[in-house]
This record gives C-alpha cells, sequence and structure tokens, in this order.
C-alpha cells in the first residue's frame, strides 16, 4: 500500500536510483513505485524530477559545509582543522553514499542557474579548505606547495570514495576516517 | 573538405566530444562532422559508436598499465616504483585528459562483455599498486596502513584529475607531478 514519505525519504530513495540506474534512466513513477510513496505524497515534497536533483545535490554540499565552516572557526591549528574537514566529509559519505555519488555524477545535469548553485557552494568548500592551507603553509606547520592543487587533490581523495569505498564492506567508517587523515595530514606536514 | 583519419585522429576525435557532451548525447554523425572526417575514413577503424567508447576505454588502461608494469619489474625500491606510477599516470592524463575523462565517466556504457574486460584491466592495474604498497609495507619503508585502500585512495588522486585539472592551464606537468608525488609518499612514508 503507497504511503506519504517524509521529505528525507523522498530524497534518500531518489538518490539511490539515481545512483544505482542514472538520473536520465529513472522516472518519478519509477521512484514512486519501488519506494512505495504514493505520487501525491511525492510531488507534496518536490515539482518534479529535476528539482530532486537539485535538492539531493544542493542539500549535500550545504550539509558538509556547515560541518567544514564549524572546523574552520574553531580556532585550532590547520592540522586539526585539515582531520575534521576530513572528518566531516567522510562521515557524510558513510551516513549518505547515494546522495553524494548523485552529486559527482549527475549535477551535469542540472539546468544553468540551478548548476551555478551548486558551484558557487562548491567554490565555498574550496575557499575554505585553501584557506585553512594557506594558514597552515604561513605557520609553517604544512608543507609550502600551491594551496589550490593541494586542495582538489584533497577533495579528491574523499570524492573518490563513491568510486570504490562500500559502507557495509569490511573497512569501517573510522577505520577509513583514521586513514584518510594519515596520509593526508603526513603529506602535507612541513 | 572531409579527410581519412588515422585511428589515433579518430579516437582522440571521439573523446573530445563524449567529454564534452557525454557519450548518450553523440552520434558518430556528429562526430564525423565536427572532426571533418569522411564517415567511411572513421567507419574503416571503428564499427560504430560502442567501439569507440570500447577502444578509448581499454587503449587508455592498457597504455597506463604498461609503463606501471615496467614500473614495478624494475626491481626498484617501492617508493620510486610509486613515484614511477603516479608519473606514468599524470603523464598520461596531461597528453590525453579526454580519454581518461571518457574512461572515469563513460565506461558504465559498455555492454557487460566489453565493461568485463575493463573491469580486468582496472584489476591488474590495483593488483600491481597493492603489490607495491605491501612490499614496501613488508620492508618497513612504508607505514603498515591497509593496502587496498591506500591503492584506492591513490588511484582517487589521480583519477580525479579530470574533475579540476587542466593541461592548459597555470600548473605544469611536471609541477603536479612533483606536487602528488610528494603528498603520496611523505602521507605513505613509515
Amino acid at each position: 500500500m503507497p504511503r506519504e514519505p517524509r521529505r528525507d525519504e523522498v530524497l534518500d530513495a531518489a538518490a539511490r536510483l539515481f545512483a544505482r540506474d542514472g538520473y536520465a534512466a529513472t522516472s518519478v513513477r519509477a521512484l514512486a513505485d519501488e519506494a512505495g510513496f504514493t505520487k501525491a505524497g511525492l510531488y507534496y515534497h518536490v515539482r518534479g524530477k529535476e528539482e530532486l536533483l537539485a535538492a539531493i545535490c544542493a542539500e549535500s554540499i550545504e550539509a558538509i559545509l556547515q560541518d567544514v565552516e564549524r572546523a574552520v572557526v574553531d580556532g585550532a591549528e590547520p592540522a586539526q582543522q585539515l582531520a575534521a574537514i576530513i572528518d566531516a566529509h567522510v562521515r557524510f559519505f558513510h551516513q549518505h553514499p547515494d546522495r553524494l555519488t548523485v552529486l559527482n555524477q549527475e549535477m551535469g545535469r542540472l539546468s544553468a542557474p540551478r548548476r551555478r548553485k551548486i558551484v558557487r557552494l562548491e567554490r565555498r568548500y574550496l575557499g575554505l579548505l585553501r584557506s585553512v592551507l594557506e594558514r597552515g603553509m604561513k605557520s609553517g606547520a604544512l608543507v609550502r606547495l600551491d594551496p589550490t592543487v593541494s586542495a582538489f587533490l584533497l577533495l579528491s581523495l574523499v570524492n573518490g570514495l563513491s568510486d570504490w569505498y562500500d559502507p557495509k564492506g569490511r573497512v569501517g567508517r573510522d577505520a577509513l576516517i583514521a586513514h584518510v587523515q594519515r596520509i593526508t595530514l603526513r603529506g602535507l606536514a612541513a
């Protein structure tokens, strides 16, 4: 019996299907059928498929950004802030792997204005990361390297999780966080 | 005036269009028109669009694998072998960015038998990388971490280049190679 979903359930179910079958191949009808939602209940939360994709992308990056901003204003040493950023990003991925997979793979399908919004959020994330790296380089704690390249390489490590990491697999969340932190912090240390 | 292309020109032109517009949105006719090839000249090299995609994916990973295998059999220390693997992969990306972008983004569009061939090649690459890491960990040169996770993280660094690195941009190839090597080798050092 189809039921009325909560907004969060709609986004999770849509992310699962978009990640599994691709955005182009998924219809709102298939989503409602597979998730057991009424179409009215689904349309109560979003007006259509593109709005679903936009919400998945924007809310994912906003959630990570919130944690990252908290990590950056807390006055800790740059290395600790980097560790906190990695922790926040990997935790979000572990909890919502499909949402980040969709953000990485399908954001190009958004209309230009919606894509611009996501790009702005991504730039804010990149800017924060770069500012932490620059501070660490100036203080002498981190090796002097191009901070933009370092920031993109760090993002590649966490964004790449969609390609290989299975949150239900052999390697637990906290072991993964420690592994990424170890490589990054030692790799960037002066 | 359309002309007869060489095989390499066909693959490069197809990779450029697949990377720019997506595999699904590109037709063989559009490829021939835009690249200025005769359709007969194009069909002399490949039977159709999926064969083009399969060739781009397989030949990219085979080319990198060849360099990686050379690096792994030369008897050098594991850290030097890792440096050589990074060098080979970044060099290939720098020369053929569109081919690796297509491999990363579109290999899922291949039919199952063709995809399996690519997956086998990728597993061989991963296995070689893991064997180098394991040797380094055993000898005490590299920190003891899960070698599979380390191998995937290293691949994420180089595969992520498609998302942000512009070979014609401000950061040159050799600076990029040195940057990735620095972070990786220090990050993994015991």
